[in-house]
């Protein structure tokens, strides 16, 4: 694609860097933003920085949050003993929707993928046993996706837990296997949470 | 959507504002970008920034230029007595790509579009006159797509330019090379067989 402006292709290029956005499509945005008024790119870019600079993320669960402490942890009406593992924090939002869980989180940002170079230690997995090893935690709720990256995460971490007197369970699959936790609709993945069972069944079936 | 963050918030509402991307697909591009570094960020807003406060149109062509004159129309091979008259610049984009047109352009940026507002003021039908008035135009392509606003465009530059002493073409609707006939749609096969020409002709390119 050869263009009449550098700078016209540059915000092509770096736009198109996003993920499933090609050329073409960059093309027809950044040119919707040059049609604009000024704020509009402007207030797009000062929310792009904002975010990147000022985000924090929760040091008890590892969500995306404004402050030190996610809302979800600090709600005193949330139970602390129960931790739902998620792989990103969209899983989070898709779990809030259905309003069928109590407890609190923990963001693993990933699941363990040989493949893609991803290992335990590039995940949250020890700020998780260090949770496991205050004590206070009474049940982990697994709830990846289940797939083999999800399935082989959930089992390395329920073999690091095995030594706590921790009770393990998973969300039931209602959900089809190899179905995204987010695209999910809300009775099943409710359902689905209220239903857990037993982390050893899971691995029956 | 309930969002953890108001700054998460503030930057997918800002992406989503972009056409043809909903809420689901601005989360998944913002995240993306929170996991890459800063610098990703960074350039990706410095880029759409510097596009928007730095980029000029060409004065005589109105295409996007990072000069005050574009590259098309300082080049001197470039016939400046033949004009291609176009919605917007992807339009040069795609026709600069046949490599078969050497005339210059003339970006119109939009249609005469009544339903949206758009009349013929708010097109640079202005300066196009203007040129026609300083004599030096021998001929007029219109290249518009063939809808009905663009047919009206066509039309209502057409009936300007009447009096000036300047051939108009329209470029050849027709079957696409390599389509089938059978898939044709009946308009654009009806004026296929009615601007038909010699077969000598279509042995040439």
């Amino acid at each position: 694609m050869e263009f009449s402006s550098k700078l016209l292709q540059e915000a092509v290029d770096q736009v198109s860097f996003l993920p499933g956005i090609g050329k073409r499509t960059a093309l027809r945005l950044v040119l919707h933003l040059l049609n604009q008024d000024q704020e509009v790119t402007t207030d797009l870019a000062k929310a792009l920085l904002d975010l990147k600079v000022k985000i924090k993320h929760c040091k008890n669960c590892h969500n995306i949050s404004d402050n030190a402490v996610c809302d979800i942890c600090a709600n005193p009406k949330r139970d602390q003993s129960i931790v739902c593992i998620v792989e990103d924090i969209r899983d989070i939002m898709a779990i809030e929707n259905t309003e069928q869980y109590r407890g609190v989180y923990h963001v693993l940002n990933g699941k363990i993928n040989p493949i893609e170079g991803i290992g335990p230690n590039d995940l949250t997995i020890d700020s998780l046993i260090t949770k496991a090893k205050q004590g206070e935690m009474k049940e982990i709720i697994f709830a990846l996706s289940s797939t083999m990256e999800g399935d082989t995460t959930n089992f390395y971490i329920y073999r690091q837990l095995e030594k706590f007197d921790i009770k393990t369970s998973t969300i039931a699959r209602g959900i089809s296997v190899g179905d995204e936790l987010e695209f999910a609709d809300e009775v099943t993945l409710g359902r689905s949470i209220v239903h857990r069972i037993p982390f050893e069944n899971s691995l029956k079936a």
